[in-house]
């Protein structure tokens, strides 16, 4: 197998590195500054080069990497990438032009980094039909949230480690705010229906505004907050979305801790399925690039059924919710939500159920004030 | 792909369903009472017609099955198989066959069932170095520890349910002795390590004497029993074995509920990667199998990595155990364990750590003593 690479960071360096031992060839690389033999500035020297099957991107971001797509997918290369916010946005577009060339376009590394979890829901979509799908998606806010349970340090002292670490970015906004896992709510979609949804349209609450006193409230009732993106398909249609959870402490979720991820898929007869582990790092992430890689090759199932088309998503069930509002808020907001609470006065239970796109909207008008649904069942978020 | 089906029981049955669906033709299929067109009950018929380039057995037991395995192996077929032990008895030979046949021998379906692991451990393989690997492999004993825990009932009445509810056997003693796990153990080290241990020479101590009143001793210190398999590579060689490991409420193995499974290894570099879910299960087990089948032409890696050896297995590190002796023996073992116990006196640290090899000759000699390692690090059996 001969392919090309573009980008030579964390992930395109470990690439580079594994490639060879697995019988793949990296023909041309696309890099700025020159650290490889076969390296050049020029798309036009991978899209045009005939022997070169495949082309693997870890550049990030939407352009050029979008446009690097486009052309190499055209001149009729399968396309393979790790990057979850290309996927997003241009999927359905990039899904097109795939299928029209006859080539794939898979993007296994994008979601869950070193976990096989799409290559996974692919095996299962092929033998059941999937009908729920989500996670712990994102390891930083789960670090944060980790060490706030267990340690009780605050959310500022939590998220400045996470930095140190090189979990967080220096803007730590797509990760707290819950972007990162909306991203990969995506992908999951389109790989278990066919359905891409846009971010934009999906409810996202994240764990910006937490607070000890919120993570304390938890623990006094045996309860653990995990922040979760899930997507499932009903009668109605493709519901998808991200907010903070409560778990009990003997829930699966709750035993995921540091920057674990833990990604499941509820088929319809093989019941809940879970895969956990470290959601990045270099190695585990490149080895699922190159797995995809190989992939293209084998006669397996496309990661993408039949295209994929936009999903128009409807409204999730209701559920409770623990909301915490700014004091001078909350006298009059009793008349709309009741059990709002400064933390600690809280009660599981007395929130009114509420659908999460309804729950955004009260919560986003609210500065400070944060919330988390109640009441799952054991691990089956 | 034209391959031929060895046995259509549940399994066998499912993969013949499925089959079309991936584009796999089954051409002949052994079985002793007619059900398909181009059944037979001749090997030969297998074996030397040159269309079959795999064959999948789902016969189970070790006779007929290796001597069809053999035959179609020297014929060069791939051989897939969900069958444990044959792979756990005569692994060593079929591989050494396969190897000098130049085909591939390969096994997914017989540990896990429907979780994907020895897939997932063969992917892990190419990018990390394995250290250990094991968990929750048998659903039947797993039933009965979860009913004991959440529910109470005691261990006979589990038992019935569990053979009612078609998880076990008449003679359940190969799940409850912890038999069918060590043969998954085996299949695991097999994979990971490319040595087949003997399950003769494992320490293997099943459920078999667990008693009510030990589940409450348990759920006093807020710890759940599960029947843990495992195998290690340290310095000094392979190490594996099979006993019941105690685990606080909130580590990921007191999640496994139900007849579910929880498979694990960890990476010297991605560290502990975890899944968990259904084991068994007629569609989600012939999956497996038909995945292992489109595996054999996809350029993947081999899942024996070069051929397979016997395991030497060599001791492993001591641990502290729970261990209740029947009355009348507990005056005359005080001298040989401390902490021994008629169950609610004992507690935590109090026992001295043995090595499960050393454990297990007491405890075998004790008719009515069951034993459990304690102090697992969070999730990390």
């Amino acid at each position: 197998m001969r392919i090309a690479l573009l980008g030579m960071g964390t992930v395109g360096g470990g690439v580079y590195e594994l490639a060879a031992k697995k019988g793949i060839e990296v023909v041309r690389v696309l890099e700025r500054v020159r650290r490889t033999e076969n390296a050049t500035t020029d798309i036009a020297d991978i899209a045009d080069d005939p022997r070169i099957e495949a082309v693997a991107e870890m550049l990030g971001g939407v352009e050029p990497a979008r446009e690097y797509a486009l052309r190499c997918i055209r001149a009729g290369k399968h396309f393979v990438t790790a990057n979850k916010l290309l996927i997003s946005r241009c999927g359905i577009e990039l899904a097109r032009e795939a299928q029209n060339a006859g080539v794939r376009l898979v993007f296994s590394a994008a979601c869950g980094g070193g976990i096989p979890f799409l290559p996974s829901l692919v095996r299962a979509r092929e033998s059941d039909r999937i009908v729920r799908a989500g996670g712990i998606l994102n390891g930083t806010t789960n670090y944060i949230l980790d060490r706030m349970q267990r340690e009780g340090v605050d959310f500022a002292s939590a998220l400045a480690d996470a930095q140190a670490l090189g979990y967080a970015e220096r803007d730590p906004s797509g990760d707290i705010d819950g972007w990162d896992t909306a991203r990969k709510v995506t992908l999951i979609a389109a790989v278990a229906f066919g359905a891409l949804p846009s971010e934009d349209e999906m409810p996202v609450m994240g764990i910006g505004n937490i607070r000890t006193e919120d993570v304390q409230a938890f623990k006094r009732r045996n309860l653990v907050c995990r922040l979760i993106g899930e997507t499932a398909k009903t009668e109605a249609g493709v519901t998808a979305c991200v907010r903070p959870v409560l778990f009990r402490v003997s829930d699966a979720e709750s035993a995921v801790l540091r920057n674990d991820n833990l990604c499941w898929y509820q088929g319809e007869q093989s019941g809940l399925f879970r895969l956990m582990g470290q959601g990045a790092g270099r190695y585990p992430t490149a080895a699922n690039v190159l797995a995809d890689v190989l992939s293209l090759n084998a006669g397996l199932p496309p990661m993408l059924e039949e295209g994929l088309k936009p999903a128009a998503l409807t409204r999730a069930a209701a559920e409770p919710y623990y909301v915490r509002v700014p004091g001078y808020a909350a006298e009059t907001l009793r008349t709309l939500l009741t059990g709002v609470s400064e933390a600690g006065e809280w009660r599981m239970g007395e929130t009114v159920p509420m659908e999460p796109a309804e729950i955004q909207k009260i919560i986003s008008a609210l500065p400070g004030a944060f919330c988390a649904a109640t009441v799952r069942e054991g691990g089956k978020s």
